[in-house]
């Protein structure tokens, strides 16, 4: 179907983007396709499939956190949703935020995605003596991140950066997750 | 009003964000303020005001760039809208969008927001020999990007990454653009 | 499944890792479950599957890049198996390989896997003069990357860097694609 | 009026900056605007203001700050003042200033302008066992850093490093805070 | 040999690589070889030999310590192996391991490595109490990694991260060790 | 002199600094001197001196290049004052001056530093084709940056970035460097 | 005097480096000079002298140094000098010291350098509880740091890494000191 | 032979260090030997022998090469030597040497060891039109860097930046590879 969009044009697959990015601004056609080689397929035992959280659900989460943090008198935040690989899927930055709540949102979501709890959970388990997994890189243990599980695997992760108490950032990444539970349609 | 919110509880402006964040995971009673000498207020004269896009609107242009995407059978993108200091404000990562995409979303939003045109227009004036603002840290000039002005100061860019096409990536940005125009109310 | 094996243990999904990293070395009794609220789970429709490359065929494929490389007397190579979101999934770097040829065969890669094309035919339309694709952050078009596609969407790409010509590097990438066909059962 | 500047010229706003520099050294007249389709407006709700020290003030601030601490024999050190953004308006490294000073003032300076407090008293919530706000990036929780309020939103900070004792960096941060003071015209 | 295969074609040593990516994609003939001066070749005196694990038993290493960790349903790890200058020699990363995985399993295998034993023996010397070698750069000083030696020389080192307890990561990154071992020919 | 200013309390030299930091915030007494074994003092034949420009007249230099580009409507500059090793020693950022303007500005500067001639001037020499000085490592060969020498040696440089044209950039850096001239006085 | 060599071929001041690297290959006649106008001078009173370590009294510190871990037999350790702007003078990396020697031996020297006292001295002053001067970027609080004086004044630092105590490392940091004394002549 | 100067203290093998660094400061007594499990060797056919440049011929070549360049009035040069990993052996910076020419010195030095070839002859083989090698991470193109070959194999790469001609600084890299030739000792 896609592939039928781009008849006549550019070899359109999901994977083929911005070829024609470097040939000129807009208005000028569309580029020739790519020519390539057959492309060799994997076979069906050399494949996973991996759920996620689509884009539309993860706007709706991310919609759903930061109105429950302007409900709350907390406007100034930033809201997160990262997959398990760490990539933001969408993120919300309230108004007047602080520059350090993206990055700490993205970590806390990132956090309780990668490891299947919200960050509040994991953090009583770090007694600040020795090393710790809060010596790991691109995570942060404090309040304000939940997972989002399918088929109890942790997919994603909300994070939420910037109220005063760690606590206030939870409800609102709680938020954020039951926008997108099946009670929630 | 807003800190009146937090009476008797945090020193709650805008700009005291998380200070308890380290004192307990969720539903440990909210922190003692902070307490601080008298603030030092700056006097008017010292004072500059500038507009920004709001986060109602920034989530409000990057959905209807991506739905623009989407409605073309473009679904694998990103599109983001940053201010004129290059942070973002709101993002969408298409379902299957490459990683690359959410850069360069960014890097062509941040373009067009700083120098005030899209980022076709832009990409005209280099030739490619020599040095250029091509060189420039944090820039893209490939199109996908286009600025937001309010009273003919551009203060903010909408970038999109991973059509196929620059010009397609344009439209998307456009149709961001257009949702937040007086017309669209 | 997974959860049955840590009955008793950790509250063991495929998302709860390395909880009790912190809390102490080998032969420490394992740490208690994470007890968490009521995981909220999204409805169906917000989910998205995605297809990956598996981590054993990610393993058959680099070592065989490096097989053809070694057979061409081209020992000091590296190969790389990197997902759509620039994620490393098998990495293999051949006695000798310069430190280059690391983040070289993982752009390689990338590049393929976010455009579904080879990067020799990439490299083809980019003409050096103005703003190209090759701007685009993380991205490399030199010969020897190659996409693998599933159902025609492109999910991984094989690279390779370090031979003297990029048709050799990427003769080698081939066959490391080659050995997930179907056919290569 | 600025618009009015560049008539014949660059079509000039405050967002339209360098786009000839890539053109020629100095001496090559000026180059031709840029020509863009009609600008598309945000609707004023669209919009919201913010409000920031000028460059002006600024200036004078890390001056004063400056002077205080070379006053008290301590003219090695560096003065940033900081946006809520996190990025520097205005920096002064003293005579002899160590490297790591010009990155401390800029953290202390940020960490006072987010949370809205001197870092003096943030740091009094730490207390060093397990995760805590001094894990969040880009902050820094050494006394030297003052934040600066209009309408009781922290919109900057000024931060000093590299005097013996933080006490000493901060009467120099405070010094430059006084200067911005109604009282101080 | 090596030199041989190169006849008539590129001046190819072990250290001559890539010369004619840039030429041109696959299928072009291969560049002219580089014509050098007579290469300056140091005196035995000068030089140094040192041991490595070779990248055909790094192979074995990483794929043996994947099959102990999915032998104790913990498939959600990565492993690496890198040398005593923390470069990758073979990385593996399981299916669904989260991001941070990665780079731990190369920062226990580069401390291991580094320090010549086991990162949970290394971790037990960390009190926590002031500065430690925790705060050297790019090491981690959790369980799950092991050290590699030659003639009582660590060369090497296997790192594991991602399951629920460091002692699980260990006992993975052991059986990597162990295939390597005399007994495991 | 400095010593003496510190006599009772810390050890003060010009590289004694932030010493007591750690201890406590504001109010705190000054913390004891630190205790050392006899400093080793370099024989003279080992040492080497370098002219600098102090931090006086680095503060007055970007003050006057802002107001420069104030005068000439170009308010939304950022200028800024390094050394040879690439510090900056002043920078002012002009209202509403972009992002990218700030690296730009201290770039410009350090290559006209470092080159010891204007980025002007510099930039003529580049034409493009092939590898060139302008894949240096830090540098950006756009006009806008000036050297200031002493005794024939170019100590420092001054870079302004933001205007819509180079030579813009360039009148306004050069007026920083005017007010620092003997007739300037 | 160095201009004088350059007579009839470049503009040759101490600043003007490398002009002509994008020209050609060796062999190439050398570049006709870069010309500038007259160059612009900073009167007197705003230029500072600093000290520094010359580059010959630099690699005699560093070779004392290393031969003083040699003779302990701890061959295997990264010697650097490095001066109050975190820039490294000189350095050798002895045979099979591991990667992140390089790294904590520039962090030694400079934090020394910076505080003007033996890192060994100053990791006394950490407790570890709450915030401290271990916090500030591009320090290292381990012990393996001296400094070097000239005038009461620290301009630079020896750092050694990589002995299994301390207390060894610091002593070939002395020694390496003890080289540039007075009395070492 | 190592092992048995660390008798009765550290398990100290070429792998084991700054163990006890964490512990004291100077003066304080070894730390006990680090106890671990029997290690695992690996078999000799999975370990391969490379040759390095030593630390003491590292350190002769790089003085040589300064001497030269300051013979020819170029003092303000940095010389690098590093290793086909990369990582810096040696290096040295000339009094006045712009902060740039360190990381040129690395980069030039790299690039030749990884090429096995002089950067000016490689650079020839660049047009600059489209992709190239120039593109390829962690190098530099520009004349003035040196390999180092054993045996055939390029093993290190001597290089220097900072004169104002290509030509110039590879004269003094050679220079440095001479001083390691059979015939210099």
């Amino acid at each position: 179907m896609i592939a039928a969009a781009a008849a006549g044009a550019l070899l359109l697959t999901g994977g083929v983007t911005a070829v024609a990015n470097a040939v000129a601004p807009a208005g000028t056609p569309v580029a020739a396709p790519v020519k390539v080689a057959a492309d060799v397929l994997p076979a069906p035992e050399n494949v996973v499939a991996q759920n996620r959280i689509s884009v539309g659900a993860s706007s709706k989460a991310v919609n759903a956190a930061l109105a429950k943090c302007q409900a709350d008198k907390l406007p100034f935040v930033t809201v997160a949703l990262v997959d398990r690989f760490g990539t933001v899927q969408a993120l919300l930055r309230g108004d007047n935020a602080a520059e350090h709540t993206i990055e700490a949102a993205k970590q806390k979501a990132y956090t309780a995605a990668a490891f299947g709890a919200p960050t509040s959970e994991l953090a009583k388990r770090i007694n600040g003596n020795g090393p710790s997994i809060a010596d790991l890189p691109g995570t942060l243990f404090l309040p304000g991140g939940v997972p989002l599980k399918v088929n109890g695997v942790s997919v994603a992760g909300i994070g939420v950066g910037g109220a005063p108490d760690g606590a206030l950032d939870e409800a609102c990444a709680t938020a954020g997750a039951d926008a997108l539970a099946a009670a929630a349609k």
